[in-house]
């Protein structure tokens, strides 16, 4: 009987599909990079009310999250964060909650000559669906939507609580899915359909974001060797930390997940920015990094060994020694998390329901991984006690040029979450 | 008789000098860096109506000067670059001509909490005069008006036709002084107060700008392994032309103006920008580079090493092999310029009158000095056979925080500007 579900949930699907690509190209059409997700919101929020799931619409709060766990500073205020949920309220109740979580927000484009075709106006081709954010992961907030209109169209809902998030800041701190918990919701178990391949993510890193602040003594260039370029003096200091990066990778520091990953924590300096004119000794100069943890890496001894790292760089170098950098945290604060940890009855039933789905949809077995990103998995799974399922399409070129995501891998994760849904939940008439 | 009213000139200047303060600390609050010089410019103009010049205004027209030599390419347009130039025509035509030139660009004032006060909101103390542009070169500008205006209070006037010029465009291009004499003002001899403490500049280097842009391919920083850091790549070319800049100050590329100077030539990464997300690998980063070169070197042949040291730099680095990066020119194309090396007569007779006022005012000779920065003096000098003195008050932290001027600097610089004008052009009745 599930068995035959399951190939009506399939059709149901391909039934929608040309709809459903049509859906993601009109998400992906919405440029919500940080700040700018308000138009994308509006947008899930009208598809969610046409389904006539209840919803809920809030500003993130910072008073109300900033002392929970999981909280990543942030240095601008939340006027423009909005997260969407919609809930499906059961009539029976004789099933399993669930947790639909996906991020409305996307990485900045980079420059727009470096694209094939614009970053915001998606296009399809080749089986593949082009643009920003179109993987990264409107796609998977697509396969939670269209998973759940496949069971409607059979007249079918699931026999449980289903909260669908919407959720903003996924790319820099997770603090729009802790607002959710801080919100109240709360399930048996999470599916975040971030786009890794039809793979369950078993293990992810934490990630620390963090800005060096550099200040220099300027003066007419003509006396160069009496000032202090502070864009040079970055560069000792970016060494210092590539140092640091290859100790934490070394060998004896890897847990389990990550044995076989002789790189797994990349350490990125992802923005710089100094000086005001070429004929003026740059009298500042700031560098933002993302450095990766692994699970069970402290955030806080991660920090501070940053921090001694930069400051002896520093109180090495004749001009830094003078005017220390300042290190700044704004962005992610996130533990590592590894859903392989999890020895609850609950977890590993989940994780069963999922391998279920995915072999009927794709015939083969469910491939695992440990992943080197973060996801906003932790916070299901670290601060509320829940199993928090990353398992999305296949998609290329995240945060790259040329983004995109392979539509026929969004199809079968559509199939499979309809069909996690219908056995994790259990089905009722609608 | 030289004497007499040398002594009649020194306290005019002294009896003016509360005002000339008061106007140098007015034209100082103007904040004319680059693109925003028209209000400064209109505050000159006002002032050297006021003195019954005869006003020429005009804005820098491109197409008149982007062939001429000494030409610097830019990449704005110069809607809002204007030039102010006040004559005095004189009756008599006795004497020798002579151009007063300053520039009232100043270059940006940097992290503006590094100022003890606002740059912008001149104050003075302990004999000094602190804001950006005070000492570059505002003094400058009120030193020679106000020199005019110590003959001017005796009843006198230059016995032969004077030009005063208030010039944009100094600290980038130097396309201002450039714009002047394309216009067809010439002279016999141009006085520029740039603030090299009372000594007379003798020599004084090219200069040029060039900025480099690299490209990276970005990707999540995940997989940075896979990804090319833009803003990393910068760091192997930075270190290659310091390696150049070492060689070009070897002893045996030294003329004589520099021989005695270890470290004439400045290479200078002023500026840089590169990257937008920390958690994506950069896809670009720009960084600004000034670089000097001496009197003989030729630009071009400079250039051709510059860009042979980039790309060589480029080629064996891995990433940027398959992106070379693009070097692009705008700001100084500035050839070095050495009044030691004008034998003319005329120059000679220029220096010797200097000389003679500088002693009549301090008491002591008057020094020499080769120095390692560009002026405006290159464009009367190389392309008007021009002898151009440079020769103005001491100046302390010019580009740099808390600049501020000497004002008993500025007051000797003026008389001693007063007698020159006496001596070069002669005097009439006013």
């Amino acid at each position: 009987m599930q068995d035959d579900l399951n190939s009506r949930l399939s059709d149901a699907v391909d039934a929608a599909f040309d709809r459903q690509v049509d859906f993601l190209s009109k998400l992906t059409a919405h440029p919500s990079t940080r700040g700018n997700e308000q138009s994308a919101q509006n947008f899930m929020a009208r598809e969610l009310g046409i389904r006539g799931l209840e919803l809920d619409r809030w500003q993130i709060d910072l008073e109300e999250i900033q002392h929970l766990p999981g909280f990543s500073p942030v240095l601008t205020p939340y006027e423009d964060a909005v997260n969407v949920v919609g809930t499906h309220r059961s009539r029976e109740r004789s099933g399993r909650s669930l947790i639909l979580n996906g991020h409305i927000d996307v990485v900045p484009a980079g420059p727009l000559e470096m694209w094939d075709s614009p970053p915001f106006e998606p296009r399809v081709a080749d089986g593949w669906l082009y643009g920003r954010g179109g993987g990264d992961m409107k796609a998977g907030l697509a396969s939670n939507l269209f998973a759940l209109d496949a069971l409607a169209s059979l007249g079918l809902a699931p026999a449980a609580d289903v909260f669908f998030q919407s959720v903003v800041e996924e790319e820099c701190t997770g603090n729009g899915a802790l607002a959710c918990l801080a919100r109240g919701y709360r399930a048996d178990a999470a599916l975040i359909p971030e786009p890794f391949a039809e793979r369950l993510v078993t293990a992810q890193l934490g990630v620390i974001w963090f800005q060096v602040q550099l200040k220099g003594r300027p003066t007419h260039v003509a006396y160069a060797g009496s000032g202090a370029n502070a864009i040079e003096a970055a560069i000792p200091l970016i060494k210092a930390l590539h140092a640091m990066e290859h100790r934490w990778n070394a060998a004896e520091q890897r847990p389990a997940d990550y044995t076989h990953m002789d790189h797994a924590l990349n350490l990125n300096v992802g923005k710089i920015e100094g000086g005001d004119w070429a004929s003026s000794v740059p009298a500042w100069c700031v560098f933002d990094v993302r450095m990766a943890i692994f699970p069970e890496q402290s955030i806080k001894e991660a920090k501070a060994e940053i921090e001694q790292v930069i400051l002896d760089a520093a109180r090495s170098n004749d001009f830094l020694r003078n005017a220390l950098p300042e290190i700044v945290y704004h962005g992610f604060h996130a533990e590592g998390y590894a859903l392989s940890r999890d020895g609850s009855v609950n977890a590993a039933s989940a994780i069963d329901a999922l391998e279920r789905a995915h072999r009927s949809v794709t015939g083969v077995k469910l491939e695992r991984e440990a992943i080197t990103a973060t996801t906003d998995a932790r916070f299901f799974g670290l601060y509320a006690n829940t199993p928090a399922l990353v398992y999305g399409p296949r998609a290329e070129a995240i945060h790259g040029f040329n983004e995109r995501v392979d539509l026929d891998s969004m199809r079968r994760v559509t199939k499979a979450t309809a069909m996690f849904i219908a056995d994790w939940c259990g089905v009722e008439e609608s």
